[in-house]
């Protein structure tokens, strides 16, 4: 358990799930492993399983761990029982959302070779400093003897953040105790049945609104179906907390968030963790609440939105950095909401409706985590000019290594093809935390510009000696230094020359960590994150009235970054995240018969594909966040979260039903028309 | 080439010895690429060859290259004439050595492999920055697409200095053009055929001494076998001249030092770089003279020896850690000098013998070497208190891994057992130069300091907290911490978890480089190093009569290392260094009949093995260098340098002859004893 303690590496006595590992069988081949473990037999005794998070919450006795609790948080701010008393409406609702499948590309796989003493592991992961302790603490060893390399890696979303620990790890116990190299690769299906999903929540909302329309309370219960351990529910259930109500000013708030043990797969990190259905809860509501007072969603959420010199939900006064209402009234513009937005249509086969959902992000691992919070690189100049960089956290798909690369180059000022990023290798870089939180850039472009500040001198010295000028009239830009008075320079190559001819330093380590936040973990109050990302998405949908089936026609989607390092990545991030949004929203029905998962590969598990994808309209705000490296802010997990909630809201216009659970597969939709269409007969 | 651009990776349209590489077949096993390769038929136009450096000196058309010079050095200082006037004795002498096979444990070999633009080398090397400048250039690929990885290396001895740029950059053509990787391992007789030797030296001494019996001029001309490629010739002959005369005060000196190519396996790097053939010649020169002015060979070296306050050869004015009258006198007491010596009795079969010799030896890469004379290494402070330590020079058996082991340790003042060093890896620290001239202690040490000495503030502001005191009393010792007031401590592990916890830096880079030297190149004159170790060994040798065959019984070895480091590790490398000393002086004959070389195993080049090694008596001297790390010189090569002069003298001493070259192989030897036997009767 990477931050429970809960978590076998092989389930003995007790297995508390279908996947568990009981044990390793190693052989030369694929097929003989295969062959040994069908010989494998094993004596059960069956006890009575925890199947659904209400289940589990009402038991009494024969608990799963030393609970069936795995962790809650809460945020307590204001007067509850006053901010109630002061409304004019207020509203209740209950929403559920399922489990979602990561389905990376590449399974969980890895390579251990052990030998003196040592075990290095390479393989396709997200946290290389999470497996080395995994493995120092299970083999016994001191950290420097346990090295982690990430191998290429084209997907995560958060399923490789700590089950590559519990993969490794056995890899690495059969490694050393046969000294000879292991390797391990999973299935599809073994990989589905055995590795984590996102949480399934149940979640009750209760939300005043005043006379002045503004939100003055919410009531919030949030419910995490945490599975058989508790993995990352402790901070799906901290972040799902601190965000419940969403990017709103709320002086009065009562939140509480709790994650159950059940006998179904762990539940833990995935792209979001928590937001996107903490967000689906209060854009859902937002969208109820405005119909009931009979405001249009996009005003009410205006006259809401958290601005500078506001505070968060959990008390944290903004002063800079708050793009939210920017990122709702651009993506409404962008949409021509006022226009576009008209009664669905019953008479039509095909129904069309808008719907829109903002929401906040807390970038990095927040006060939770906040002992981890710091990251490392290591730049080199080579003698040519041009430079390697090693970093701490991994690209795993979403383009780290080409922002590493221009931040890089703009540190420096020159050319990005004069930067090769290195694979990530836990010898190189001190321990950088997890690669999660969509701290990528803000952490890796603050650990980059302290190793290049550490540099600039020798290359002022060399660049001052080979102008014959004074070292404060240099400038770095273009490939090369220039004397500012004289207009004169000198190209970076020669730099490079002059300082391996003199032999000066051409290596640095650079370091950066979150700046301290004050955080009450008691009362859920003060600084959550350092900072926030924002995002607003717009969708507009068709629903074919005789299948049920929703289309998703278009996304429009404003993200405020800080600033865009690389506008065609975030692009593509967002991209990525309204797709693997709207698979969430619509098609991605995770069954389980009993315990047993169902849709263990892509012919019953239904990823959205290419056709399935909406038209996105990427929309790029920026308010420089200060601390970020030249502003940014994280986008890699924003983009997904408004996604399911506006997708929903637009199929709620167009059939007019607010819907309260996803995914909402056509049979779902086509009961509701259908009963709409007997009522209104 | 990796100093003289000559040398082309595939020998086209001129073959230049045998063993030049003129193609490359890649097959999936060795059985069959070899059978490939027998297919290869080639037609040569042959020319006459030059087979010594006076075939090769005299030539005056058909260069092997340009010319038939590889490379020239002089050192001219004083007035040599009126040196040679101021003379009450004059004597002359002409010395010969051989050829020597390094015969280092394993043979080259590499693994290539391509991928993504970029190559990554495995290999048994000394030198990772010379393979990744050699690939750089043949692919055409910037520094920082090329990745140079050192595999365990149990012995080099300068022979895998830049013959594995060779055998890498051949493997990494193979590998990019075919775009797989690429394993490449020479056989023992093809390593033999193909990979650089020790140079041949001719040497003519003209020594004058003085009616105080002082040295007043030497007049020395060196003459090497540089074979068909210049690779190190100029380090050879640039180090050769520089130390001519060794470790004495030389008023008035001309020395010339030319290599010329000839059509003989390329000779290169091999510990001591010239030295050992160098101090043949001088300690050689040394008895002759002392015999000539009759004066005991200790006495003489000590009448002039060199001490702070005088001028080396070069006129480099030496003000600390000259050990070298030390270790004449600590060797001769050792060795019972005065009462050993006596003379050689021929009607005993066995005759007994002893032998002086003294050398000083030019640390790291000198003048002419100073622009690559800096060196990296990265300290990594791990959770749990242990570290990591990555450098860019390499153990090849010589034991570095120990010593940076205790010098991290020393630095940081914890245990030993908390380090572990890392494999070399050209990504991980600058380029720091080569493996060689007997640098990886001083630069390493350096550079370790240095990187510490920036963990430090850190270190110390965490255990000023933990302790509560003031920083200035923290002092690092035995595993802690101690606030030298109090007597308080906090272990070294609790500083680690507590740096974690707040997210300081735990990473440092480190360099250093030689302090730059006031040397002028057109004279030889001026600090042709930074400093010097000294060494002298004496030689007890038993001369059998009958066979010819000289056992060398003990061998004093006394040398100044300026700070021993690692006790042990410097004894082994001094046993290491009078066994292959001895092995060239006696019984490693290498054999060519014309260019091609007949002694290409271990049944006809005898290596010295455990029967053949003396009794050797390390005697450390500790002078320390007031810029090497706790005050330590290297001791690489010192160990070997004068060994065969000190066996040679020794027999010299026992058969009453003057032997001038090298190996005394038992029928050379015997030829003596007959002539004289002959003589006397």
């Amino acid at each position: 358990g990477v931050i429970i303690d809960d978590q076998p590496l092989l389930a003995d006595p007790i297995v508390r799930y279908i996947g568990d590992c009981i044990g390793i069988v190693v052989a030369e081949t694929e097929y003989s492993a295969y062959n040994l473990s069908k010989q494998v037999r094993i004596t059960y005794s069956e006890q009575t399983p925890y199947l659904s998070i209400d289940d589990s919450k009402t038991a009494r006795e024969n608990f799963i761990h030393e609970s069936n609790i795995a962790c809650s948080h809460q945020v307590l701010k204001g007067n509850i029982e006053q901010g109630f008393q002061s409304a004019s409406t207020i509203v209740e609702a209950e929403f559920t959302t399922p489990f979602q499948e990561h389905y990376y590309l590449e399974p969980q796989g890895c390579i251990a070779i052990p030998g003196n003493g040592e075990i290095t592991i390479y393989g396709s992961l997200q946290c290389p400093y999470y497996i080395q302790k995994a493995i120092s603490r299970m083999l016994g060893l001191p950290y420097n003897k346990v090295r982690v390399i990430q191998t290429p890696t084209g997907g995560a979303f958060g399923g490789k953040e700590d089950i590559p620990s519990e993969v490794c790890a056995r890899a690495a116990l059969a490694a050393s105790k046969l000294n000879i190299p292991i390797k391990t690769v999973y299935q599809r299906v073994d990989d589905i049945v055995v590795t984590s999903k996102r949480h399934p929540f149940k979640m009750k909302y209760k939300v005043g609104v005043n006379s002045s329309r503004k939100l003055c309370a919410a009531e919030i219960l949030l419910e995490e179906n945490a599975g058989a351990y508790a993995t990352l529910s402790s901070v799906v259930s901290y972040r799902s907390a601190m965000q419940a109500m969403g990017p709103y000013i709320t002086p009065n708030i009562k939140v509480k968030s709790n994650s159950y043990y059940t006998n179904l797969p762990p539940t833990g990190a995935f792209r979001g963790f928590g937001s996107p259905q903490a967000t689906f809860g209060h854009e859902r509501m937002m969208d109820i609440v405005a119909e009931k007072i009979g405001m249009d969603p996009v005003e009410f959420r205006l006259r809401n939105i958290l601005k500078p010199g506001f505070e968060t939900q959990t008390g944290h006064l903004l002063e800079q950095s708050v793009g939210a209402e920017k990122t709702v009234t651009q993506a409404a513009a962008a949409a021509g909401w006022n226009d576009t937005r008209r009664k669905q249509k019953l008479d039509d086969r095909y129904l069309k409706g808008i719907g829109i959902a903002a929401c906040h992000y807390g970038n990095c691992l927040g006060a939770a985590g906040w002992h981890m919070d710091g990251s490392g690189a290591l730049v080199q100049i080579q003698r040519d000019g041009n430079i390697n960089v090693s970093y701490g956290l991994v690209d795993m798909g979403q383009g780290a290594i080409t922002v590493i690369t221009q931040m890089t180059a703009e540190a420096l000022g020159i050319h990005p093809d004069r930067i090769t990023v290195l694979p990530t290798d836990s010898s190189k870089v001190p321990d950088s935390g997890p690669s999660v939180a969509s701290r990528n850039v803000i952490m890796t472009g603050n650990a980059i510009r302290d190793a290049v500040k550490k540099l600039i001198p020798d290359l002022k010295s060399a660049a001052a000696d080979l102008l014959g000028c004074d070292q404060k009239n240099i400038e770095f830009v273009n490939d090369k230094a220039t004397n500012k008075e004289s207009g004169d320079s000198v190209p970076f190559t020669q730099l490079a020359e002059y300082l391996y001819a003199h032999k000066s330093k051409t290596e640095s380590s650079g370091w950066w960590h979150v700046p301290s936040l004050d955080y009450d973990p008691e009362m859920g109050l003060g600084e959550a994150y350092f900072t926030y990302s924002y995002g607003t998405q717009v969708a507009a949908v068709s629903v074919d009235t005789l299948t049920g089936i929703v289309k998703v026609e278009h996304v429009w989607a404003a993200h405020d970054v800080g600033r865009a390092i690389n506008p065609a990545g975030i692009e593509g991030q967002i991209e990525g995240g309204v797709v693997q949004g709207a698979g969430w929203a619509l098609s991605e029905n995770f069954i389980l018969k009993a315990a047993e998962i169902k849709t263990t590969n892509l012919s019953t598990y239904l990823l959205p594909t290419t056709v399935d994808s909406p038209d996105i309209h990427t929309i790029i705000i920026e308010e420089p966040e200060k601390e970020g490296p030249w502003g940014a802010k994280g986008v890699g997990e924003p983009s997904i979260i408004p996604t399911a909630a506006a997708v929903v809201n637009a199929v709620c216009d167009a059939v007019g039903h607010q819907f309260t659970s996803i995914p909402l597969v056509p049979e779902h939709v086509l009961d509701v028309i259908d009963e709409r269409k007997t009522r209104e007969q």
